[in-house]
């Protein structure tokens, strides 16, 4: 945290959000007009279709400022939205941040939000268009909205997986959860006892993956490089198992999952091992991966098999089959999703 | 308040979602995914341009439950948004709608609340398409996203007003504010004393232009109709005091604004002068009227003048000249703006 401490207080509204976006370029062609009017205007290419996601992100729920520093904030607030585009096979072009802050916060620690907001805008192309900025009685209040654009024959729905398809996941799962589970172990610690030193070294990649998750970028951009859409796609925020049940409900379908094609970490099975945590369970419920499921039939996966960061889980199968998940000793199990259920 | 009591909890967050939603049809030809998968997905005429704003409403700073009911609350959260859009000369077509909620909530004050959000829809030609529904551990807070579409041609910037425009305003200001003042006089002797009966007949209109504000639909499909276009506008949401500077310090200009041509209603007038407050100061700057302030060339400007409901007060200057306010008796003053800043 920054030193200074300026108070929001001897901005004001509208100078609070100047200075907060007067270093956002407008960097998309695609966005007309920015921030600074009643609203944004936007215009995509006449082939295109608009693609909107929108997150509602709270302090003590979604995220923790003891160990969550505000840039990573930023950062991911605009990652968990442009996952959404992408899960649509589409590619971002846009978003909204509207903040609500308690005069707890400086104009400092506000910038570095916004510092971790203008990263990612730069690292997924996107362009800050707009949001509001309103003071709040209690806690940090984030709720972004993103907008993208991709033509109508390359969206991929969650409805749309068909029997035979086979089933891949990007990247690896369950690291998110478990570097959550040690940032609280850690807190818990710190709170009993405040002089013993934080050890976060060794578990800095679950941590990172908890603080500053990436959204999929590459494979979307690969997707389109190779001319294949998958047949359904859904981005992995609330555990694999949630996902599944969302695409195999939603497209009438079954599936049938090996437990050994689950792309695990060793960090993660280690640490999950050393929480007493089944690895598998973290995996497939986990949350927070922002990893893609997507389903492909067999023609177009034949061109991604085996790509570096993509792998293949299963197969797709009728609705009758229910949802499989067969264990490394080949047991057949009934996939159950507990999901994140945020209301409680 | 509904009798009955359904806890959230027992419904878990999909559940809630779908129950919530359920009643929302899609009528807009241009929405294509309404809500269900990982984005909505629009599809505007090849001449249109795509509209966005956003807003996002806290319990305790925007609205206040003791006096708000849900269903209004629902409606003007809408209504708010959409008159960002029409202060674009854009028509609004999609929705996404966020809620946090805390387990005070039943699932039947959350229905209230979409009933008034569901009539707004239907009153504006809106499609609910997204949202994102998450717990809160103190307070409703609201984030809305309104997307309208327009041709480029009709966009009305805040920046574009010139010398010799004239400025008109819909409707009448002040009532708002001075229905908030009445709230909150009726709240302060409940609190000190529950037995007593609380009396807003006599101010239903002012009460009702806080609680249930309308949008300018009218305004802009006259304008779209007659086919002229404001050379700038604004929705009148902090005030217009502060909505003029707004509009002339992006256009670089000044105005003149004639204090006898503020549309005043005469409910107002009387109830200001009860509460001791000065009538043109709460017109000025009293905020939330959500009528238009828009600027227009003398040729287009005859096409209107003398309509029902919009109200020549002014015209536009050149920059040196200020922003003046006549006062009724003569006198030049300078127009000086406190808006509603929320940020305290």
């Amino acid at each position: 945290m920054n030193e200074k401490r300026t108070e929001i207080s001897s901005l004001g509204e509208f100078g609070l959000i100047k200075q907060l976006t007067q270093q956002f370029p407008i960097n998309q062609k695609s966005t007309i007009k920015g921030i600074g009017d009643d609203a944004a205007v936007i215009k995509y290419s006449m082939d295109k279709h608009t693609v909107v996601s929108t997150d509602l992100l709270l302090e003590g729920i979604h995220f923790d400022l003891m160990y969550c520093p505000l840039k990573h904030l930023g950062y991911k607030s605009v990652v968990v939205n442009v996952s959404d585009i992408y899960a649509m096979n589409a590619i971002p072009r846009q978003i909204t941040v509207s903040i609500g802050i308690s005069n707890r916060f400086s104009v400092e620690a506000l910038e570095e939000f916004y510092d971790g907001v203008r990263l990612a805008c730069k690292n997924y192309g996107v362009d800050l268009i707009g949001g509001d900025t309103t003071s709040s009685q209690k806690g940090f209040i984030i709720s972004i909205t993103a907008i993208g654009e991709v033509e109508e024959s390359k969206l991929a729905y969650r409805n749309t997986a068909k029997e035979g398809d086979l089933i891949f996941v990007t990247g690896d799962l369950g690291a998110s959860y478990l570097g959550l589970q040690i940032l609280e172990r850690e807190k818990k610690i710190f709170l009993e006892n405040p002089g013993v030193e934080v050890k976060l070294e060794e578990d800095q990649y679950l941590v990172e993956r908890q603080l500053k998750p990436e959204a999929q970028r590459e494979t979307i951009e690969l997707f389109h490089e190779l001319e294949i859409t998958p047949t359904a796609m859904i981005d992995i925020s609330d555990g694999l198992s949630s996902e599944l049940k969302h695409i195999c409900a939603q497209s009438n379908v079954g599936c049938h999952i090996f437990e050994e094609q689950i792309p695990i970490f060793q960090e993660t099975y280690d640490a999950a091992l050393k929480l007493h945590l089944d690895p598998i369970t973290c995996a497939m419920n986990g949350g927070e991966d922002y990893e893609l499921l997507f389903c492909m039939n067999k023609t177009d996966a034949q061109k991604i098999y085996g790509r570096h960061g993509i792998k293949c889980i299963g197969e797709i199968k009728n609705s009758s089959y229910g949802l499989v998940l067969e264990s490394k000793a080949g047991f057949h199990h009934e996939i159950t999703a507990q999901g994140w259920n945020h209301i409680l």
